[in-house]
């Protein structure tokens, strides 16, 4: 249950309001209230006692609220209801305006704002009651005004006379009677407690719970009500409504702009029925309208809203935007947000605003949502650009670039070369288009899913990527990419890729450039002062440790030997060893493999010195090393002079019907230790070479994959021991090390306890735990896992964001069964959740020492890191 | 630390020993001592004490006692020292006999029996003593018996005069001083202490360690001594060492027969290097032997020894064999050992033993290994037959089965159609070969292991069957079988296979025919009454539910939907469903199938009729049924009349990195739900049908596969609800069935008290559920499991025994868990556990309802239920 009561209370005293008791408007109008901004006066009517009048009925639970102000209206005072739901995100009601009109109260509004107006409220009351308290269609009061428009032979219902309202207001009376079978309510009482009932009803049916529970809304979700003094947009003096802005969304600069409808009310803007003017003659010059801005049409009226943005900020520590009304010239603040707006301008304003003093440094932390800190990191296409959109993809990897179009890897290093930039357009990519994709600015795939190989490699490489862009035809035949649209390009025309939005673009759109200095740069430096778990990154590459160096990274927490393989001139010699059949022969071909697997290893130690570097022995099965086509096949042939049907012979025997389950990880370290061998003699030789180069020493940590056997573990362990003892004595120099084991398998996360009493660390790899917990294999998943979230079958694709009920169980468990074994146990989470915000604050609440992610998400996780420290000492309960 | 305390105790006074303390043998001879049976008188030395000896000496620990036994040993007076480990299939020491002859002794001796014996008897505690007391070459003592044989012109050591052994007496003892530096010990303490010594000694050094661990003795395995007073079989009256025993070895049925030797010490029986004679004149007869038994030697010792036998087995409960010796024609127990037997020798005097009142029923059912069961249940290889074994492999499925060699399933079609037997002899099997398989006698693949196609399929039908026979070589080309030793077989030739050894061989040896009556069938309903968790078969065809149905099962709990799709006339139409490329499409084939599935799904449920039957629906990925070879997918075009690239796409389409983690099971019913419709109709009409016919309703059981979260269940429940609902209405019934989960990924497991709230049962998928919880594929583990669990990485394969620590805790959680939302819940275990007696224990541990194991293994499964609930009802721990 929550913890508020029924209850309800003056605007104006509600200063300390939360949103729990009266909503998230009715919250924020309070505290407007509170630091002096021009509020209409009103009443909340807090979330329980909308709950008892949803149960009882409005005369039972509010009939003296009701009786009092009714009472206390002036003959010529309106009033507006309007729903606060605890946020604003779950949807509500809309509001019900010019409640208190009737016949006997009708002359003295004419009297305020004349006859046209007068009626054309009631109008909108009896329309507004008939659809929203009656539950009639808006349709037939919408007719109504349709026709009366064609009739009186005006251009809209803004230019109907006055006599032309006075007939709809018959007529909108008549069709209320005909409807409900009852005359429109003659009391101002009878009015706001029908409406109150409506609302409150309305919000507890089935559907409107189903509705709210796809916004993300708990079962008990709840409402509270705002009964407030109407303003009035309309009338003869001036008056209006509109929606002003003050800084600019893309950058954060102060700027004022916006929207204004004369003779309006609010919704009016809103709708957009007709078209409003601009709010400051700047905007107007630079849009070419002609229509008079609000600052020429009621002059003061920018200059004050301005001033009510400064106080805003100053008192509440928030940059708003103001939903407003004027009414005789006097401008009055119906609803205030914080300003939508891009993640620079939300860094820079959060940042001045500490600065100012007017919100902590925490406070500034909190207010950027990590995630778009990819906008600060990547070049993007400026917002207020024209796009002309070819086609759609999956938002692969962030960030946007433009070149020209070309369909081959070897055409992308071509153009490369001329030092000109190269869009790379594929079906799919493999693992032969990596060099193509280093040449290449962007990347467009037709096919594949957010973890492609394509996806997977851009994001590594920090490159604009779209993938899956089905939209798009690709005629390989003819070399030309087809556009939805029926359009086509060739070779050499320019596209420009989307990777953040997930477009393909026609030619070249503005651009706005990466930022990684100024406010980003305080913001980062605060967050880093704050958080209480370290920050490690992904890093198999010296190109990935110096990108994760730049991004201010605690150490690697993941260097994945085998790509050092890949390269071409080591893929040969490492074929060698996985073809040898004997023990010799491979120890042969790993003997030639150990200065390459050691120079690389000197040069990330040397990058990352003073920082851990954690590297995890070889992890995939030996297959994946083998030529797949004929052609490969034969070129290996020769070059190793064995007949080709022995490379036919053994990548058969190699085959694996489940690679994932396969022989892999600690297995091939087990039943071919001298694999291992090797790498752990090249880690410690790097080591031995770096460390008496640097003051700094290195520590390197050693990370065993694929663990499910406590004993495969000790059976690695004791030979890296013995590995290490060997290379201090040959070298003369003594070594720290760290032993650790990856936790990838659900049986390692039971049996964690075991695995942590001779392990230093244990490092969660939550790719494959996932899939493990799930039984379901991330590159298959992919043909339905849209399906899946977009029928709620999962809630999240889980290899996106961590699944806490299941695997986050798993980490919970192995933490504290480690824990309990060896007190002194690091723990980490590597894998692509290292990168989300919400596994993030997990791990922050788990007490894991550290995340490592892929070097492009380092900036994400920092701040990530800080908010979730920050909240854990708030004690603030997490998503 | 074990609960016993250093002591000694006279072994007539010991009757309530237990093995812990004085060792198994030294338990069972108090025990055969306290029922009155004649065992030499002497004195049992505690583990602890003998622990005692090895740390301080026996002069210190024991030094009493020895002074005490030699001081009460009469002049002619001999002992026996032996060793009683805690378990005797942990090994241990030789006894040390005849010790306490000295040269002044000796003239007592002589007056007992013979100068000859006395000497050869002063001879071999010479030899024994030098050997296992004093570390001397065990040659050098053979060497001189040998070379006196030689110079005494004899043909063997029995035959030697007494000067002669005189002789050698001298020559030992100066062998012994040359070899030790000392005289032969001249008193019976030196020589008792001194063989305490080194008895205890020996058992504690880490050679000795070492090999005992290899034979599964725990680290602490202690060993206690008996000190005996020595029976002399060697003498001039009657005497002699035999062993008797009196059941047949392969029926059970009483029999006498044995071994004796006159003129001997027990372990030259053992030894066999004199030609022992037999015990009975019948068992004489029928061996065609003309030298003398021993009922015709010393008349009377045969009627003896079965009335010894008698009061033993009444006494305590146990049909033993015994170590005799006769001494002056008295019969004296040296030993006791529950006979070796076949296990329908164990069933059936375990069920004569509990008949007579002398062992409970209960502990009938304890006495026998379920496992060895399955020798009941196929014709086996009779056990005393010749063997002519042309090769081993690994024995995939029990029983024997003698035949002609036939290379194809063709073949094995064709000789079965002339009522001839036939055995499948293939590299490996595939599924085209499973017709084949229907008509073989037996099946021999040269690949694969305990998993393969070919060792799951036989299994499955009984099939006796031997796999991975690496000895032998299949030559294709030739059509030959080549046995290891070079031999080669052609078609037709007949060859047995034995599944029960894993071997095959050559011709056909005599046979034994399976049992199923008689004893077993008693035992089976004692086992019956007993257990309290039930036993359910996963039958997918009619065949398997009559052979389940016929092992008196309680129930189907797996029946796979899958391979009912699998049938030449269905094949095709799940093709097409698989390729249609609307929904519509698909449901026409779906509509085709439905008739079919709802025919076997009658069959089954009208043999399992008033049982209980579990379906699961389709699980494996559409990619499975799909042509495989370039030849399969034109015949299918054709017949489909679509161009066979349209096959080959959709197939590549369908092809999955990982088909265990891809789209399957509950992933096909959530995005393709017209599958599950269809089956749920098929299931729902085909109870209709069967509940108009019979007097027992069905209560059809559906089983959702692979569920990972609870949200794909919800889905699938809530079709199936309005799927039976609509066929109710249809078909003017009422029906009942019950839904339920299969727990196969650990996600599941972790959330089963969501899937508990909505399921009437969760059934443990163990096969999968090991494979996520290890992230080990079955099939590909076979290349290195050999090695990880010789290596002791895993100590057993987790695919065979269930894997406790890690697999059963996730059982366990979601058994806590799914009672606590549903206490009505119904929990079981389907997989090849189901039939493993250690799972079963587990299972009835934690509360299950039913195991489901093959329709083979339900017998099995039946009696490890019973031993488990026994066992738990006594509160003993488990295994």
């Amino acid at each position: 249950m929550k913890d508020t009561h029924p209850t309800h209370i003056a605007l104006h005293d509600a200063g300390d309001a939360d949103e729990a008791t009266f909503g998230e408007r009715g919250a924020r109008l309070a505290r407007l209230a509170r630091v002096g901004l021009p509020v209409p006066l009103g009443r909340l009517v807090s979330v329980d006692l909308v709950a008892q009048v949803a149960a009882e009925g409005a005369e039972a639970a509010l009939g003296d609220l009701i009786s009092a102000v009714a009472g206390r209206l002036p003959p010529d005072g309106l009033l507006a209801l309007r729903g606060s739901p605890e946020r604003t995100a779950w949807g509500g009601p809309t509001a019900l305006l010019n409640i208190g009109i009737t016949d006997a109260r009708l002359p003295a509004l004419i009297e305020r704002v004349g006859p046209g107006c007068a009626a054309e409220l009631y109008f909108r009351l009896i329309a507004g009651f008939g659809v929203t308290v009656r539950g009639m269609d808006p349709d037939e009061f919408e007719t109504l005004v349709y026709d009366q428009v064609k009739h009186s032979g005006v251009s809209g219902e803004a230019e109907l006379p006055a006599e032309a309202w006075a007939s709809l207001l018959q007529q909108a009376k008549r069709a209320f009677e005909a409807d409900t079978e009852q005359p429109f309510p003659q009391s101002v009482e009878t009015q706001l407690a029908a409406a109150i009932d409506a609302m409150a009803h309305r919000w507890h049916t089935p559907s409107a719970r189903i509705l709210r529970a796809a916004r993300g809304a708990p079962e008990d979700a709840g409402i509270a009500l705002i009964i407030q003094r109407m303003v009035l947009g309309i009338g003869e003096r001036a008056c209006g409504a509109g929606i002003a802005h003050f800084t600019d969304e893309r950058s954060g600069v102060p700027l004022t702009w916006g929207r204004f409808l004369p003779c309006a009310q609010g919704p009016d803007v809103l709708m957009g029925l007709r078209t409003p003017h601009l709010i400051t003659s700047e905007e107007r010059a630079r849009a070419g309208q002609s229509a008079k801005a609000l600052e020429e049409m009621i002059p003061g009226a920018v200059t004050t809203l301005a001033g009510l943005w400064d106080m805003a900020g100053s008192g509440l520590g928030e940059s708003y935007s103001f939903e407003f009304t004027i009414e005789d010239g006097t401008v009055w603040l119906l609803d205030a947000a914080p300003g939508r707006r891009s993640s620079r301008a939300a860094v820079r304003i959060a940042v001045d605003l500490a600065r100012k003093g007017a919100i902590t440094r925490e406070d500034a932390i909190l207010r950027v949502e990590p995630r778009n800190l990819v906008e600060h990191l990547h070049p993007q296409i400026d917002p207020t650009a024209q796009r002309d959109t070819l086609g759609q993809g999956l938002a692969a990897s962030p960030g946007a670039a433009t070149g020209k179009i070309v369909f081959s890897p070897e055409e992308a290093q071509a153009l490369h070369a001329q030092g000109e930039a190269a869009i790379l357009v594929r079906v799919e990519t493999s693992p032969e288009d990596i060099r193509g994709m280093h040449s290449a600015a962007g990347v467009i795939t037709v096919r594949g899913g957010m973890t492609s190989h394509a996806a997977v490699i851009a994001r590594g490489l920090g490159l604009p990527c779209v993938v899956g862009a089905g939209d798009l035809r690709l005629d390989a035949k003819r070399q030309k990419l087809v556009a939805r649209d029926g359009r086509s390009f060739d070779a050499g025309d320019i596209v420009t890729v989307d990777g953040t939005r997930g477009e393909v673009v026609a030619g070249a759109p503005a651009m706005i450039q990466a930022e990684l200095t100024g406010a980003f740069e305080t913001l980062m430096s605060w967050a880093d002062q704050v958080r209480g778990i370290e920050v490690r990154a992904n890093a198999d590459t010296p190109a990935d440790a110096r990108t994760a160096r730049g991004f201010n990274v605690d150490g690697i927490g993941l260097c994945r030997t085998e790509h050092m393989f890949f390269h071409e001139d080591r893929i040969n010699v490492m074929r060698e060893m996985i073809l040898a059949d004997t023990r010799e022969d491979r120890v042969r071909a790993l003997d030639r493999l150990l200065p390459m697997q050691r120079d690389d290893i000197v040069e990330l130690f040397s990058i990352m010195r003073g920082l851990p570097v954690t590297i995890r022995l070889l992890d995939p099965p030996l297959h994946e090393f083998l030529p797949h086509s004929r052609d490969e096949m034969h070129t290996l042939a020769e070059a190793m002079d064995v007949p080709v049907s022995q490379i036919v012979a053994r990548a058969e025997s190699l085959r694996e019907f489940n690679p994932m389950l396969g022989k892999r990880g600690v297995r091939l370290g087990v039943t071919m230790p001298e694999i291992y061998d090797m790498q752990a003699r090249a880690i410690f030789e790097a080591a031995a070479i770096v460390n008496l180069q640097n003051l700094e020493q290195v520590v390197p940590e050693i990370m065993i994959p694929l663990v499910s056997a406590n004993r495969e573990a000790e059976m690695v362990k004791a030979r890296v021991d013995a590995i290490a003892a060997a290379v201090m004595a040959e070298r003369e120099v003594s070594l720290t090390y760290r032993l650790g084991v990856m936790v990838e398998t659900p049986r390692a996360a039971l049996r964690a306890g075991d695995l942590a009493r001779s392990s230093a660390f244990l490092s969660f790899g939550t790719n494959d735990l996932t899939q493990m917990t799930y039984g379901l294999s991330r590159d298959d998943a992919g043909r339905f896992m849209r399906d899946y979230v977009n029928q709620g079958v999962y809630p999240e694709d889980p290899f996106h964001s961590l699944d806490i009920e299941g695997v986050g169980e798993l980490l919970l468990m192995a933490s504290q069964r480690g824990r309990a074994t060896n007190p002194t146990l690091t723990l980490g989470l590597c894998g692509e959740h290292g990168g989300d915000p919400a596994s993030i604050r997990f791990c922050t609440l788990a007490g894991f020492d550290y995340v490592s992610c892929s070097p492009f998400r380092v900036p994400i996780a920092r701040l990530a890191a800080a908010q979730a420290t920050i909240l854990s000492q708030r004690g603030e309960v997490m998503a």
